[in-house]
């Protein structure tokens, strides 16, 4: 995964430091009921180059009938991971839905602990396309996606 | 969404009517953990053809910053009723896990009732290709996918 996007320019309201990026996550991710589900946890953040990781906990209920991560609840997973990578980079109140993605699933996963990392590869001024994988407890690589997503203001209220 | 597969012959375990086979997948939907949180209902099944339709219940804990059901969380629904589309046509004890997955977000999904359509559109012995699709009560279209599954043994006692 190469990362091709420029430093961008400081705005108002950007994060300037990975402290204040993590708080961000926290904070948003309180107001996210996906990422309650998934129990996402930031863990590590770079707002200037549209870096995310994310802690999951996958629990029992996410799994299929041979007891492994169900791929498309791992497809929730990455989802997140790679629009936080987006939105770390952009100012207060956008957001960044997806418009398409693709997953690779390398691995079984057992539930319990998942840890995402995404990156933005290239950001224009309404798409972002962005990258991301999974890995278990030991570093053990489960999945893999890519995804397009598109850069609006946030509703101003959720309906 | 074309499907070229020939109507399979019958072997032992196949389900010969539509009846038989909406009995067969909410007995192993009952199985399936993913299928409890998405609340996954068989609605219509043609064993033959590889078709499946499923009714789920999208919760507000699946919803994003914008108050629409997260595109992973769509992701998992049609990953499902597409493993089941191909699982139809198959003797008992088998499992179809994706190996990949392309979701198409075509527009926004509420909370409630979604219904998935999934079609096995080609199946060798050990891989199956399978499209899907998923409308809101209106009949709107919300999302489309593409998967490839491994077709393979049921592990005996899930881990």
């Amino acid at each position: 995964m190469t990362n091709a996007i420029p430093t961008p320019m400081m705005r108002p309201g950007l994060r300037a430091t990975e402290a204040a990026a993590l708080d961000w996550a926290s904070r948003v991710f309180t107001e996210m009921p996906v990422a309650g589900l998934l129990a996402a946890r930031p863990l590590r953040c770079d707002p200037q180059r549209g870096r995310m990781t994310v802690a999951f906990q996958a629990r029992r209920e996410f799994c299929n009938l041979m007891g492994s991560v169900q791929g498309g609840m791992l497809s929730a997973m990455l989802d997140l991971v790679m629009s936080f990578a987006a939105l770390a980079t952009l100012e207060d109140g956008y957001v960044v839905p997806s418009l398409e993605m693709k997953t690779s699933f390398v691995a079984p996963a057992r539930a319990g602990e998942i840890t995402g990392d995404g990156m933005l590869v290239r950001k224009g001024r309404t798409i972002a396309f962005m990258e991301g994988r999974l890995v278990d407890p030991q570093g053990n690589l489960l999945a893999t996606a890519s995804a397009t997503g598109q850069i609006r203001p946030r509703p101003a209220v959720a309906p």
